[in-house]
């Protein structure tokens, strides 16, 4: 158990279902850091006012227009019971209600167990957890260019980010296996995350026996009575914006819920059309979606482990196409994880995100104008940290280590500005004086070797020296860098007795129903 | 004159001889933003006691160790006669000497005048002004690769910097005329950014005539009276780190000052070699540094427009290389933006860095990296904000319109997030409801032209146009871009007799030296 997961526990607000639930305890010792405690405090952009006029807003959008749950009845029950407003499918809320729910029985933080104890990460908080890309059809890199995707891919993603040290968490659909069956794909993609990662990760939304497929796999290795009692997988639902939960995702959403493991509500608003073309009613109306979502949860079971979303995008005025790395989505980020800490659940939003179809300089300029506010909202889970591409339609080899490498230098950032004695060195300005540099320098020699991050592959030679090694770009690096690291990984250690009932579950379910490719 | 200078007249603190400087009203309309008037707050990373840590520093390395100014003895009489401790050409400070001199004199902020008074800027306050690199031996463009500038290159990168709605100033030594003679190229230096460009701009500092020179020309432009009274011109002058003022620096500096005009006080402090390896130790020296030049000025004359400085970077542990857009010059950034605050002088610190050798995705995400922090950290003037490439050796003609369409950006984001009733569009979830999309609504129709940033060069088709389109990247776009601005470009109207005039004072200036290649 690491220290920051047991230092968690101890910090933990301690009330209602959620105090019942107990980690494992492990020996093992932690291998790399599982996931970012901040001391970068968050960059609080909004006043008292500001805030306090979105949350008004929120407040009037579900007392006055509502949520519309559409095709679970269970749902509308739920709402019933606890109080709301149901009229036919649409839900109204009385002021503060959502909150209410959410302050008596959610968990401000939580930890989402991993099969390696040592990489479990804690929701919430001043942590954060880094995951890569999620849900793009296509894949492509240097090499091959741009294609579908297939189960291939998929576990070598997987690989990849299980190797790197600056990404925590394995994701969950970090590509969609367009080479298998719809309704049998979910099996694999759990399966390689168990398989080939030790790292926590997100299990299938697409429809409730596939989140139940994903949670009973997190039974096998996990045992029936830690999954009960513990979060060891979570289910990424979106709301159907604007202010519409269809039954794909309130299903998902009851089936994680029920089985006590996390669920994470994620309004997606392209401003303009799933949403207002201005950022306060884009915010508004997320922080109203996502509440509904997350108090759904407790509903469905009180203490479930639930997670904020949101994801803002702007919109070309030429094309209606969504728009990334733009200031707008930024200032909402901000704007966001104000409202969340106000709120008091973990949030995710953000990650590296753009629209260029290349890991060229405008895939990295909006990659890192989305991820740095992420980082400095103080945002809990980013997903889309590492790999996106195109708008989410592709996710790119290249792009995956060049992010991952930036998120590196996101955990020093994460680690904020000292201010002690050895940080201000005047020791070091005693010893040198005018005119000397600092280069042998007692105070240097001492703090060299943690001063500064190192970035994998950036190039900070002379002109000479990178002409003479061939003048590479990024992109030709990167490719050289997953390629070896692809070729030296080496899977973590399962237990062959889980690995076998695993192998067992998937060749059942996979025997119980034919494929469908659609 | 603009309505922002005009506000800024009234606004501006009084006192001192700097009151009595006045602008020179004209009736000229703006014709775009001449400079940033942030809304956005700035992000305050510290705390009180993070702040005192470092200013307690910068007071004990004034006070115990000093600083050097070499062979420049009348400097050394200033300081004497100010009441500092010299011995040789160490001059210590008395504790809170330099803040004093400087809150006593200086402007807190100031007009510099352009030749055209709709793109005068105003340095301090909530005002941020773009620039581009500055002092590069070399170019590069995606057709002729990296070679030696020359002054048809300054001219053309004057011209793109001056039809790019994004920077607001037209910087100094865009690049480094190396065609021509080093003793010589300042006056065609000067004679472009007042022929090709009507924005403000630097002057020479490199040798005190050279500084005179510049100012001379200036004076041939506005008029004796004119410059004798306000700021048209500054210079930009870096100690020698550390803790080492030299005589280049403090002899251009003295001939700025006593012209009245603006000088910006710049330590470059790569961590390890020039400063400690430690942030805060860094900062707290290029505080010293800075106030010390800039208190220096207003020595030479009470109430010179002054600005300080900052340029602190990492460095690479395998090779000693400078390194950009790393966490900890971001972090150095955000504490240098709240101590200038509390100084209560302009700041010029940051930019579009990287030392990547070309536009590709490291150079965007370091240049991304190091813009943003800039920004948020309420810098007021940003040298390098388009255009650096390779640590500063190399200035890109690609580079430069791809940063400055993030310039752009910037523009948005420092108008921050606003929670008006507009902004937070109940009226559109009233007219809209769940399910339905926005883009017809009334909220929408109202606000959409003025919704979302459009970036210039950014692609955001979708991939099948984007591949019909020739699957270019954003460098072989920008490629296309500058080129045709360069082909549109007319430069802006200079009266004849002042062309004239300046064309004179260039031909007798150069026949009065014999060249000089070093």
């Amino acid at each position: 158990m690491t220290t920051e997961v047991s230092r968690h526990r101890r910090q933990r607000r301690v009330r209602g279902a959620a105090a019942t639930r107990r980690a494992r305890a492990t020996e093992d010792a932690p291998q790399a850091i599982a996931f970012i405690t901040r001391r970068l405090r968050p960059y609080d952009m909004l006043d008292e006012e500001g805030l306090e006029r979105i949350e008004d807003t929120t407040e009037r959008i579900l007392e006055e227009i509502g949520i519309e749950f559409r095709n679970d009845p269970p749902v509308l029950a739920l709402w019933r019971d606890a109080g709301a407003d149901v009229h036919g499918e649409r839900v109204r809320f009385p002021r503060g209600m959502l909150r209410a729910i959410i302050r008596e029985h959610a968990p401000q933080s939580f930890i989402q167990h991993a099969r390696n104890p040592a990489r479990s990460t804690v929701f919430g908080g001043d942590h954060t957890i880094l995951a890569p890309a999620y849900g793009s059809p296509f894949v492509t890199d240097a090499d091959r260019g741009r294609r579908y995707a297939s189960i291939e891919d998929f576990r070598n993603l997987v690989r990849l980010t299980w190797m790197s040290p600056w990404l925590h968490h394995s994701g969950g659909t970090i590509c969609e296996p367009v080479d298998l069956p719809v309704n049998k794909r979910h099996l694999d993609m759990v399966h390689a995350h168990l398989k080939y990662s030790d790292k926590p990760f997100l299990g299938s939304v697409t429809a409730p026996e596939r989140a139940a497929d994903s949670i009973d796999m997190a039974r096998i290795v996990f045992g029936e009575r830690m999954v009960d009692e513990n979060c060891v997988i979570l289910g990424n639902v979106n709301s159907n914006s604007p202010l519409v939960f269809d039954h794909m995702a309130t299903s998902a959403l009851r089936t994680y819920a029920a089985a006590n493991q996390g669920t994470i509500v994620m309004p997606f608003i392209l401003g303009g059309a799933m949403g207002p073309v201005t950022g306060a009613g884009a915010v508004a109306q997320a922080l109203a979606e996502t509440l509904a979502g997350c108090a759904l949860t407790q509903l469905v079971r009180p203490g479930a482990p639930t997670v904020m979303g949101a994801f803002l995008s702007s919109m070309s005025l030429r094309s209606g196409a969504p728009t990334f790395g733009t200031p707008e989505p930024a200032l909402a980020c901000f704007a966001m994880g104000q409202l969340a800490r106000r709120v008091g659940l973990p949030l995710r939003q953000g990650g590296s995100l753009t629209a260029s179809k290349l890991p060229d300089a405008q895939a990295a300029q909006e990659s890192a104008d989305s991820l740095l506010p992420t980082m400095l909202s103080g945002t809990n889970y980013v997903l889309h940290a590492a790999g996106w591409l195109e708008a989410g339609l592709s996710i790119g080899y290249e792009k995956l280590v060049i992010d991952a490498d930036r998120c590196g230098a996101m955990h020093t950032l994460a680690q904020g500005f000292t201010t002690d004695d050895n940080a201000l060195a005047l020791d070091a300005f005693r010893e040198t004086g005018p005119g000397h540099h600092f280069l042998g320098c007692g105070h240097t020699m001492r703090n060299y070797e943690t001063a500064f991050y190192m970035a994998q592959l950036a190039d900070n030679q002379s002109y000479e020296q990178w002409a003479e090694e061939g003048s590479r770009d990024i992109v030709a690096r990167a490719n050289a860098y997953w390629k070896q690291q692809l070729g030296r990984c080496e899977p973590p250690a399962l237990d062959p007795v889980i690995g076998a009932a695993l192998d067992d579950f998937v060749a059942r379910r996979k025997a119980s129903m034919k494929d469908a490719w659609y």
